[in-house]
């Protein structure tokens, strides 16, 4: 199946909006089987929708539409369309009385101007609105040259009405119309701490085989993380997908840190829950991150003790104990300290582990020993302290990401190190 | 000029990846005065890029494309738009010497697949990567037809490498050749505390003879933000908008944080600076989001202290000198609590301002008189202590950024009845 989006809106043409919507649409699409093979995003004039969209409806079985739906003036969709297939607007009592019924339930009374977004084109079926007055539209349209009939989704362009709106509706009008045999299968291994050609050489030549039968590899390089994206399509994808999982996971073993969407935060606070392990932080460059990413994971107060974030070298004094004199002698980017705010972090709170780091964010503070993008991290654990130098000379956002990753990094291979107890 | 962007990669149509690009390039060429026409994405298939490309080039007079300029198999846009234009690649000994000495920098053996990113179409100008391996390319195409000459750029994907190749080296060929008089003003004024209806229902009243005199008015209304857009075409674009936000801000006064893309940390950021006072946090149910955002601002070394993340009652009591006693009374998520660990961070830090936070996240936790969104928010200063409550019912993540914009909120209130020093 032939799959298209056409999103509408000046306000991504003019880049004030990130358009979530191709990402979202095209994850439900291809865990339902199909990959969309077009993204579209145009102005909301009535000549670019009309331009766009017909030329979607040439090449494809389903175009979706997003936005321009609402009761405002720049929404033009619904007419668009209308005057495009050349059929009328009606007005449709049943969505009528639902605007009607949401303001009523709100205690506001009905703004004229929503009164538009009742009118569909004749022939459409009406999506109802669980989050909002838009109805959404699906329309078949016959090819005149014979072709198969196409089919033409209109959605909503807030997320929160649009999500609902095609997980509840569209998704199951789908299923029916073309069936469910349409196998795609997805997997994606992230790795971290190796570069994207030095992954590509590991793995590229042991796959070959399996992309002979069907294999698609992909690779997607972001800072301190490279994914490998194995896909395949038809009856066998699932076989050759788990094929070329197992081929990657013998090639690459611990780099790989984890599957799908995982982040490392969440590995990190699997495997310490497993353990029945607790994790202290004492950060100075990264200013909270790290704690931050452990505590985005639900679950992290079992085994988040807590942190400081010590940024002056007052604050790693009073809160690490880390002497003046260190501090004086090697300075506050440097291992002897980075090990003694982790051993000071871990005596205070008594946890497990105690995970530190410091470094030179930039612009400034660099010298010839310590360049910009110095970073010492230091993990007293059980054990022993261990401590590694890394440079990442980037931006400082970047490095804050960077460093966090080395750092979680360092103890997610502590804890593979460590016997889980039994249940 | 009519601009598209042709986005390249099969992660996007998987819905593997976010696609930053389109807002991002949009941005900056309304930035310059050139609105975007069109967005295009399409997997990396030679096919696909073909088509795209080719269409793209028969509308426009700049086309954009980003990704697959890499090393690995998957990238394709060299050789496809090589082949399309009918121009053969050339061995560049300037950028191979660059790919060598990136290696070389970071102590690796190159990895030979690197070498095909060396590989340029004839007649093509080098961008050089300050970031990475990969050049961009930008190529003139004389229309057969015989029309104006069209351009073609070429950039990588990742947005570290893309963003400084486009802003160091793109927009200043851009403007070489087609000049700065396409006029567009905007100005985004950012609020917080306020519902978008709410703003609307403040403003639009006013602004209505200048949408009359082209004034274009958005709201955009994100969790605890709302903006409020101003932007005009034309010659007198720059007077309407500067009316306009002379309007907006009279009738929205002290609402109004920020400018553009103004941070609401930067701004905090900025009035401790001018202030010459200093800040400490104590988090708990934000995990270190608060001071993550500060120390994302360059120069918050010279004003934040540090902070403490005290998630666990036994690190409230540690760091902040939280009495075990008060816990027990009132609950971690109290407004007693909080005022203490205020008191307890300002206290040890010496720091002018301490800023604390304590509240349920959820999805457990709650109870009927603090149902889970709940937050007390303290903020201890030289004058007095503070505390707000607030009810924050989202998930997980929205509800850490809702609660670190009403602290960091709170302190921008308190700063801005502090006078200035003199310089």
């Amino acid at each position: 199946m032939n799959i298209e989006i056409v999103n509408t809106g000046s306000e991504l043409m003019l880049g004030r909006v990130l358009n979530t919507h191709q990402q979202w649409l095209c994850r439900q699409l291809a865990d339902m089987g199909w990959v969309v093979s077009r993204q579209v995003a145009v102005d909301d004039t009535a000549e670019a929708i009309a331009a766009a969209v017909s030329e979607a409806l040439r090449r494809a079985d389903l175009v979706i539409t997003t936005g321009g739906l609402g009761p405002t003036s720049d929404d033009r969709t619904r007419a668009v369309i209308a005057s495009l297939l050349g059929v009328k607007l009606r007005q449709d009592e049943a969505v009528l009385a639902r605007i009607q019924g949401y303001f009523t339930a709100r205690k506001r009374p009905m703004v004229e101007s929503t009164r538009v977004q009742a009118l569909v084109p004749e022939g459409a079926t009406v999506l109802l609105n669980q989050h909002g007055t838009a109805p959404g539209l699906v329309m078949q349209v016959n090819d005149p040259a014979g072709g198969p009939v196409r089919r033409l989704a209109m959605l909503p362009g807030p997320p929160r009405e649009l999500r609902p709106m095609f997980t509840c509706q569209v998704a199951p009008l789908l299923r029916a119309a073309w069936g469910a045999d349409t196998r795609f299968a997805c997997r994606t291994l992230r790795t971290t701490g190796l570069g994207e050609s030095l992954v590509e050489e590991r793995i590229a030549p042991r796959l070959e085989p399996l992309t002979q039968a069907g294999l698609q590899l992909g690779y997607c390089a972001r800072i301190g993380e490279v994914d490998v994206r194995l896909a395949a399509a038809g009856p066998n994808g699932s076989r050759v997908v788990a094929e070329a999982e197992n081929a990657v996971r013998s090639l690459l073993g611990d780099w790989i840190f984890g599957v799908d969407d995982e982040a490392l935060e969440e590995v990190v606070i699997r495997e310490l829950t497993a353990r029945r392990l607790t994790v202290a932080t004492a950060e100075s460059c990264t200013g909270g991150m790290i704690s931050h990413r452990l505590t985005n994971v639900p679950g992290a107060s079992a085994v988040f003790w807590g942190g400081v974030v010590s940024y002056a070298n007052a604050a790693k004094e009073l809160l690490l104990g880390v002497s003046p004199a260190l501090l004086a002698e090697h300075g506050a980017v440097s291992e002897p300290v980075v090990r003694a705010m982790a051993e000071g972090a871990r005596r205070r709170s008594g946890a497990d582990y105690a995970l530190a780091v410091t470094g030179i964010a930039g612009p400034g503070g660099g010298s010839e020993g310590k360049p910009v993008g110095t970073v010492f991290i230091g993990l007293a654990g059980p054990q022993d302290t261990v401590a590694a130098r890394h440079l990442n000379p980037f931006d400082r956002e970047t490095f804050k990401w960077a460093t966090s990753q080395q750092a979680l990094e360092l103890l997610r291979r502590a804890l593979l190190k460590q016997e889980s107890p039994p249940a």
